[in-house]
């Protein structure tokens, strides 16, 4: 161990963070001045001398990732980012939290350059890190070649004893262990506080332990201010390829404000006598706001040169690797423009006419054909792959680094932030599966996915009541509603295989996340053959599947998924028994239906033919847009039971029967 | 250690449990046969042995709490209630998964007698048994007295690698061991194998090292058949009081049958061919379905004597206790029959006339009055109570046990539990508070809560995109939507102090959970001089809060919480300006409005009066059924900003000026 290693520059770029980050609390009138004040100098360490990265290329694939879990230190981050040279002016620092703002109260991903995650809702920052950590684990194994590293980065990030609390990061923290993810680097600022008091008074686990438990390498730093320490400490932390590394170092909210060690450093301006007596402990003068020694600034500059430096030269190896595997350089290229190969459609399979598959079933057909044309296509289940159809070949692990298919285990909310992460990484098209029912579960992880309008596909199989024998813990009723209810989520719930194609096919073309919902029951395929508007319609969101045979339809019925066979059986019915004339719209998708144009709207959905039936196994809510005042809607407004599906649709009305009596009172 | 404890008779019980429970499965045609034919021992030692229960009265208040958290394994729990005459008969085994029976696919609380939780979301039954142990903790302290050992029981559960790695017992166990819960006994069955493959797939972790580093006894039992093992390990559980205890029995999934440690043994019937082959193992005849021997049956009428026995006990020493302690009696009777103490309602404050104040604030301070009269309100935040405005006096704590404040930490999942766990325990009204935007990381506790109809309040503050600054991370925006959707669950958003004491009213009258959605910002206080119809009005949900005047009404706006105050404003912009009738209606609740008799809501909503206008800070899904089809929504259908929140209600349109311009629009 060579020190010093730092020198008065340092302390000098550690309090500049610091001050400006508490500026920014101060002139916002908001905000959290005790992270920065206690973390900078493991930050500072991290960033100066470990986080390989360019700011004149704030997307370089084979950058090392800095993640601010506890989003509420972003005056800090931001802070950085300015020195860094990351393109915020002090300007920008001086808007913080303001309307339209590059500097928002938490790191949005998107927003600001350099931002590498969406943080704020805690515990999941720790748990997208693990995502991405699983993802250099992956490039490195598809792309990297003999004389050729491509890919061979670090995943790092400050976390907080918040962090460590939500049960999200106990789960990625035991699968990260599980998945020996040496890639993976936190420091853990340790200040042994919180909002409502001293840490203890929720939390006196044994951390150390429980890290070690989990099967990371725990290494202890007890004084926060040893920037030695903290360097001597990541360097053990680096050494160690085959565990994550957790850093834990001892640090005093708000450090050196009169309200250091108190939860009020938490979460509010220090006020203008805190700060001056603040600038004053740093030894700045005690009333200039936002001031950056220029020595600050070429400090900054020079440690930049390093990582300029090694892009340059991962840029020249990857013209090299261009030459010498042209094949892996363009699937490289291609999936980190997001692109899709050459003729991936035509590896979707076809299915039997006549047949019956559950939607599930047909997801998974088509999941096998696209996972040999898309490698991109990588993730798994919280335990049910047999179930949610969504196994992969070769399973992703320590030794296996070239598999496909996570095992999550029962962790679903730790799926969806690592499937978040995967999408960060910028080159996968990460899939998540559980049961419907189990989406709360992942809810907060799904809300980042929306915000950061991230490509994770949720494969939500078990859609209805149809689940039976479970019971009402395992059927989903109010999950469609709520789905649909997420802005920037896309809902898909196909009716039989076909439209399951076309819902792989949406899925995979749109933006941010989308959601399928498949049936465990089977369902009749409805072939091109026999439905020949498929296709060309369901791709739209809605469409007339069946129109009413023998003239201008009196009615229309309305459904999503499994009950679009119920609303065929019944337009059957009506049409043998009286001559009625119904046609039959099938809905997989609201949020695709409304970006079509309004003429084709009312072409299928004339204004003036307002005797409607909605059939959907969930809530009504919502489905007024589509039933209008004259429409009816046959749905479920309680919590299921359990008893064989077929019992259980028949006692809540969803026969073809019921269906052609409703429409008839219409 | 004096063996041998058990003989053939325990033998015999075992196996007909495990008979039973596979019987079931075949019969039903689906369910879960591996759980139960391995975990058959260890529940059989802890039910026969330990637990402290009688039939004869399963809600005996000091009576042990057995938790099946890995619900799927009912078959196992219900083959018990029959053995141990909790009024389940052979029919209602027979009768397994079926519409209408006594024994669903998942445990389900107020539905078969003997079953303490609904269970099937892994995890959550560990977390409920958390709130059942503090609530023992909290009822030994309130009501025990010398010689007067009224509380003295346990809380178990058996529960499965799922339920570790799901996130929220993380969270339980770790709080639990804070809290130093010593009467909480837990038996692991670690088969080692789940439904992707053998548990190493995705859960390497070091269990017994991560439950001691949160504090916990662990012990380990390496046969999981060995009952006598099992047993000297629960005795060593109950000899450690101030440590909750783990015992991981190392068990085989499906033991006994030809699919004994295969995946394939969890979660379908085993066909009959298996069927026999495990009942041969058994060394019963291979084809006799639900054949229990008579003397199994009278072998558990004889466990059961002792516990008849230290009930009649217990029943004479509380006897003897209502005679010494006639205050404490009553109180316990008041509290266990959930009624309230007369005059309750005296103790809610006033709030002044002319003032504003924050609905969390107006609700701060209810709680406070309330927690003089009401001991049973217990609860806190996850680390937000001074934001949530939720501190009551007293932590509760292992040194503390007659605290009635929590301390929750950062674990909004488990804080949901555990508030159910408190509430199955029968003599409280908890209370779970967090930020509005945060109950998706509690709607799985919530689903629960509304499941067992709970009476819990969830006190969800910070509750439009008036948050401000901290940006979309802690905006709701969907939240009021997604709550609203879930049945079962009563939603109150009050729009000022006086409609925030109608909420906790209503919420203290209601059964079944109740979210109060409170306002971070000021709002100014309608009192009830200025606003005489608001004492009677808000109680009903919905009420015209302030009648247009000079004549009838011309237009309608109806506004929830913080945008009634609004809609006053632009009520009176429009009666200054034009003369314009406009009549205000505050919708705190729309749960309770629609259960109020039609004339009454018609009266306040007019039919033909159509031109409406609703106005709230959240999306507009579902409001349609209140503004018509001619009507007119101002909502927020995208996520938010991180800006102050004035500005932030400017741009999206939340002004008295546009809000009048909307109306004259109409």
């Amino acid at each position: 161990m060579s020190r010093p290693r730092f020198n008065r520059k340092d302390q000098a770029a550690v309090n500049t963070l610091r001050l400006l980050a508490i500026d920014m609390v101060e002139t916002a009138g908001s905000g959290h001045p005790g992270l920065p004040l206690g973390a900078a100098p493991m930050a500072y360490v991290l960033w100066s001398r470990f986080l390989k990265h360019d700011p004149e290329d704030p997307l370089w694939p084979d950058r090392d990732r800095f993640i601010l879990s506890p989003g509420h230190g972003s005056a800090l981050l931001y802070a950085w980012l300015h020195l860094a040279g990351y393109g915020l002016s002090l300007e920008d620092l001086k808007a913080f939290r303001q309307w339209g703002s590059l500097t928002p109260g938490h790191p949005e991903y998107g927003h600001t350059p350099g931002v590498e995650a969406t943080t704020g809702p805690l515990g999941h920052g720790f748990a997208m890190g693990v995502g991405l950590a699983v993802a250099e684990r992956m490039l490195s194994q598809r792309f990297n070649r003999p004389r050729f590293t491509i890919f061979d980065h670090h995943v790092y990030a400050l976390v907080s004893d918040g962090d460590l609390m939500e049960g999200v990061s106990a789960e990625a923290a035991s699968l990260a262990g599980t998945l020996g993810l040496g890639r993976l680097i936190y420091v853990y600022d340790d200040n042994q506080m919180t909002i409502e008091g001293p840490t203890d008074l929720a939390f006196t686990e044994d951390v150390r332990a429980r890290f070690s438990a989990y099967g990371w390498q725990v290494i202890v730093v007890t004084e926060g201010e040893d920037l030695g320490s903290i360097h001597q400490a990541l360097e053990n932390a680096r050494a160690e390829h085959d565990r994550p590394s957790l850093v834990m170092i001892r640090t005093k909210l708000g450090a050196g404000s009169p309200k250091e060690n108190t939860p009020q450093a938490h979460g509010e301006p220090l006020g203008p006598e805190a700060i001056r007596a603040t600038r004053s402990f740093y030894g700045y003068p005690e009333d200039q706001s936002f001031t950056v020694d220029q020595r600050v600034y070429d400090h900054f500059k020079k440690l930049g040169q390093v990582h300029q430096k090694s892009r340059e030269t991962w840029k020249a190896l990857l013209a090299d690797y261009e030459t010498a595997f042209p094949a892996e350089a363009a699937e490289l290229h291609r999936r980190l423009a997001g692109q899709k190969p050459e003729g991936w459609r035509d590896a979707l399979p076809e299915f039997e006419k006549g047949g019956a598959l559950a939607t599930r079933s047909a997801s998974g057909r088509i999941l096998s054909a696209l996972a040999g044309v898309l490698p991109e296509l990588v993730g798994g289940s919280a335990d049910l792959a047999p179930s949610n159809k969504t196994e992969l070949p070769g399973s992703f692990s320590a030794l296996n680094p070239g598999g496909r298919n996570l095992h999550f285990g029962v962790r679903e909310e730790a799926m969806g932030a690592i499937a978040n992460g995967l999408a960060l990484a910028g080159a996968f098209r990460p899939f998540a599966a559980t049961f419907l029912v189990f989406s709360d579960f992942l809810r907060p992880a799904l809300r980042l996915s929306a915000l950061m309008k991230l490509p994770v596909l949720f494969i939500l199989t078990h859609d209805s009541v149809g689940v039976g024998e479970d019971g009402p813990t395992h059927q989903p009723v109010e999950h469609l509603a709520v789905l649909r209810a997420m802005p920037g989520v896309t809902v898909i719930r196909p009716a039989d295989a076909y439209e399951t194609l076309a819902a792989w096919r949406g899925a995979l073309s749109r933006p941010g996340p989308t959601v399928l919902a498949l049936s465990r029951q089977n369902l009749p395929v409805l072939h091109p053959d026999d439905f020949p508007a498929l296709p060309e319609g369901a791709p739209r969101g809605g469409y007339i599947l069946s129109e009413a045979a023998g003239g201008e339809p009196e009615a229309i019925v309305l459904a999503t998924g499994s009950e679009v066979s119920l609303a065929l059986a019944a337009q059957k019915l009506l049409g043998d028994r009286g001559g009625r004339r119904v046609r039959v719209v099938s809905l997989p998708s609201w949020e695709i239906f409304e970006e079509q144009p309004r003429e084709y709207r009312e072409e299928v959905l004339p204004p003036l033919l307002t005797r409607r039936l909605v059939v959907e196994a969930g809530l009504s809510l919502g489905w007024s847009r589509y039933a209008g005042a004259a429409g009816d809607i046959l749905s479920i407004e309680n919590y299921g039971v359990s008893a064989p599906a077929g019992r259980l649709f028949a006692e809540l009305g969803f026969t073809p029967e019921h269906v052609a009596e409703l429409i008839e009172r219409l």
